[in-house]
């Protein structure tokens, strides 16, 4: 079989050089074209330093792309990754789309499935004509709806994390939702993106632990609280903390609701082992909890819960490589799922430990 | 003036390294006796390496010391600061106290009011008949009874970066307590104290973020339960998470709780100035958030709020390094002010920064 | 093709950790046996948190073995990695070898071919008799050698990362030898392996740079020496400092040595290209230097040269992830070209970055 | 007394942030005057955000200060640190020194004392007047001299890290110059100063360990030279090796020497001793060696030597805090020296540890 010829948008970026990383680990994947807005001209080899002396991607130029060029492509790649800035993503990834490629985009473009939410928080939307197209690729819980699917709307990093503990306790109805939930969780660095600035700046950085765009200011709210609405049947609010952690790669996220009464761990990890059945998500025995850690570096996710009888509340937590799993892990297991393949193909199961 | 004849027992461990080197900034103490258990013997410049070479401290021996020993301080010292384990510190603490010298314990021994609580999660207290003498050490929150005291119970980290945003909202009754209040701690390992494990070893540790004792495990809870209990003059209990962040100091505690109707961070930060008025305390403006590098190594604490109108909860941030604000420091401020002293007397009011 | 069965002894330690990992991406090897000293009984889900839950390794119960066992994997394994201290690895590797099992040995136990010199550094070694069989798996320089070797003595992590810049350097008789080479080493703490202590608790070793072992005691020096006698055509003495960094994983090693006249920089990655020439090791273009960022997790290794003509002095740079190139991922390269299969076969060629 | 009213040019950076740190710990300095060229106008809360809520500083205005406000300094202020990029170090300082204020210069500007090696590395000096005027502020090598000085030029960070431990060696006569010597330094990132850039993106940065600026095209080989050609009484060339080192603060410097026959490391120690009595720096015991976590946030420089009898080189090793001991505190010990005070009068002795 030969393998898939794939184009990438945004390659400068971290999550472009992730997705570098995993497609030159996949059986299936070919990387044959690369796009970037500013270093358009540059070697890859340049771009991401990483890559320099890597036979046959280091000398790689990286393309100007502009809507006019997604027709060129048309019978030069298969798939398409997009991970360029809302909007931009919206509109090159359309023309991928429209020139009849299978587009994977890690943007929020497509991840929004209401307009108006969606320009409430990011502005106008370029493409809106394909939002209903677009298949929102957390693989575990849209495995069906990925088989097939052209345009995948690849899950923001944050609600991963906060998603995955969340939706089995609100499918099996384990929660009162009597008062909101609140997702508290902490990120590495690498997830504000390549750009520099005083705040990831290593020595204020690092030794700094810090919140940031608190009560409902940041953008992932919105995309949180649509995933667990569907799950919960009804719409739902969260109290959303995002904070910096000092260090590279990484998220954990706690998130507290209010137990049914008489609710204890177990059934908790029962409901999530049942709804989040797969090779790519442990989760973890009673009295085990998850570390950014054990995840680094591979498409895995780590759950663990905790009922507190005092207090009523339960607990659930979660971690992701918001890079990997929250970001090009994830999109390759939806490529894979949309491809008829098995969810982990290709993908690393096992962390970088230590 | 002359300056007063200072005693440490558990010069081997983090509070106590900090202690010296804060006695060593301040202009009317004088270390004179070190103490240690399994160190005893041995040198300050052998057990610190930051002590080696240091002038008047580096050839100090550790002195093994026992109930026995302290009438023997008695004239050599006028103030001793005790930072051993459990129990212990009460034991030791307690024969001082007995000898007549004032006694800032680091341990929890005298910090929970109520022996039955204490017994519930420490075991058997040895010197129970104290626990009436004893002032809770958070400076800014018992000043007045700070006055003369000779035996304080220096507060513990996460409990320090919990009472602090909590007290000025259940004071000025801006939360309505219909709800579990929250507390989502983060600490820096040297928080674990400074015996080698695991979980602490650096390969392990580094770009590990990870919850440990949740769900009101910690020893802590009972500490800040206490403590904000009086404030809002009813038992209130808390959900606690503490997790470890992959820094060496430091601690960022959220509390999360239940708004009045109609609440303004402006309220709270208002509620802030007026309770925790302090030449140590930074009460944020809002838009501004904590950060851990902004205390580090200094007696700061600081302390920010947030309000989220659609979810109906308020949201308090503080920062403070768990090793100054969260003991040594703590543990200074409060003789400053048993002494009649400037509560700021000696302590660094600006962090290292970077 | 059925996949080769693997057996690995020493799995709880991290080169083993490591070898599992990378075992799982390469699609002709299947690991089947795990043994370990001091944890057997346990799973490899329990021993290695990054593999609790993953399918297929997480129940794997942890074996203790002993060379009575030998005989007992003849026919279930083809090739064992042995990940043990010294003397040990040397006792058990060499009895699979015994058993007609392919070893490689990630020891030091058969890496230097003189039994005195092994006898000086390590005291006294259980199979003399199978020194002279092992061939040293520095896969670029002993491919010929490696090609159907039973028994392969994998480099230390140090010893790769000077020997990578100055073998060129020495072969192509660009140096003069009229002064000692200089070795100035970093590592990663993983380097110390993953028994906690002092020197690796985090809040003591992030924030510090230290050197240790320096002046010809660190183990490793003889190895050094050894390999670059080969390639100088006589026997060289180096002065070895090794220095822990504050980071996890990562060696960057700096050798110093005597230009011979009008040496240029160019000369020197000429000699590197031509020596060196591999699918996993960048020769970086001049004015670009090494960094251990761009080699992590990959068994990639970067090399760097600068001569200044102020002081006659050459400087070679390398880079290695210690853990990979300078153990498990080298490890699998020599199995690789043992088995006639491509060098980086089933290894990441590109680093995780960031 | 009245303490010394203090005006500090460049209060943004991090040099500036840590005198700000350390003045407010010195019982006779006050700062009365900020200055700062692209913050003017801001407060110091705002640009050095762990001032936010000091009291008495937070508030303080960022002046823009050009030369003709010189004059109206000069009954406001004693003395001023200026911390600024060069040339215009040495423009601004000259007119304040102009005006009668005592000026120590934390630029490189007055540490050269050669015009012409000046230029050469630096370009045009504005005030090359005043080159004769200056101090080299290394205080233990120049007490005397510091005596009354008016114009200090404080020494650079890898320059001091080198300097300390070749000095005594060089004055001594222990090492044979025979061969150049070489200088291998570790920096942490703060040593880059705060503008945010790529090498410095925590995501970069962290797990990276790179050297840069090799082989004498760094500015600080100059300075090293002038001063180790003053101690060994003749022009002495070295091979500098910068290097960033994944962590905030710290410098790890090695220097390999040529030793006299005979040389042990006891030798090296005593001549140490002699030449470097001081309240700060510690000559560690054989078999002791220093780290840069032991002098973090002090003023203490950390000092000690190996002897290699097999290739009769001397290591040397030293580490220092490159913005206290390598920057801000040391200008504050040569003021102090400079009035007739204690060498280490308001320098922190000891390290914040851990």
């Amino acid at each position: 079989m030969s393998r898939l010829k794939v184009a990438l948008l945004g390659a400068a970026g971290y999550t472009g050089a992730e997705l570098i990383r995993l497609i030159d680990l996949h059986p299936e994947l070919e990387l044959v074209y690369v796009g970037a807005r500013e270093n358009a001209g540059q070697t890859l080899g340049n771009v991401i330093p990483a890559l320099e002396g890597v036979r046959g991607l280091s000398q790689m130029v990286l393309e100007s792309f502009d809507e006019g060029d997604a027709e060129k492509l048309r019978d030069r790649v298969d798939v398409a990754f997009t991970a360029l800035p809302h909007a931009a993503s919206a509109r090159l990834g359309g023309a991928l789309y429209d020139a009849g490629i299978q587009v994977l985009d890690l943007s929020a473009d497509f991840r929004l499935r209401d307009l108006g939410t969606y320009e409430t928080w990011y502005g106008p939307h370029p493409r809106p004509d394909l939002l209903a197209q677009a298949v929102y690729g957390l693989p575990e819980l849209y495995a069906k709806q990925l088989e097939g699917a052209r345009l995948i709307a690849c899950p923001g990093c944050y609600p991963t994390s906060a998603i995955l503990p969340l939706v089995p306790l609100l499918r099996a109805g384990l929660v009162t939702l009597d008062h909101p939930i609140i997702v508290d969780s902490k990120s590495g660095v690498s997830g504000a993106g390549r750009k520099p600035g005083a705040a990831y700046h290593l020595p204020e950085a690092a030794e700094g632990m810090r919140p940031y765009k608190v009560a409902g200011t940041h953008r992932h709210t919105p995309e949180i609280e649509q995933e667990i609405s569907v799950a919960a049947g009804r719409a739902l609010s969260v109290l959303f903390t995002p904070q910096l952690a000092p260090m590279s790669r990484g998220i954990l996220t706690n998130v507290y609701a209010s137990a049914r009464a008489g609710l204890k761990a177990k059934d908790c990890l029962e409901a999530a082992r049942s709804v989040l059945d797969s090779d790519l998500i442990t989760i973890l025995p009673e009295g085990r909890l998850p570390d950014t850690l054990h995840v680094r570096g591979s498409g895995r996710a780590q759950i663990g819960y905790a009922v507190d009888e005092r207090t009523g509340l339960v607990l659930g937590m979660c971690t992701i490589d918001n890079l990997a799993r929250g970001a090009s892990a994830q999109a390759i297991c939806a490529l894979n799922l949309s491809r008829g393949w098995q969810l982990s193909t290709g993908v690393p199961r096992i962390a970088q430990f230590p």
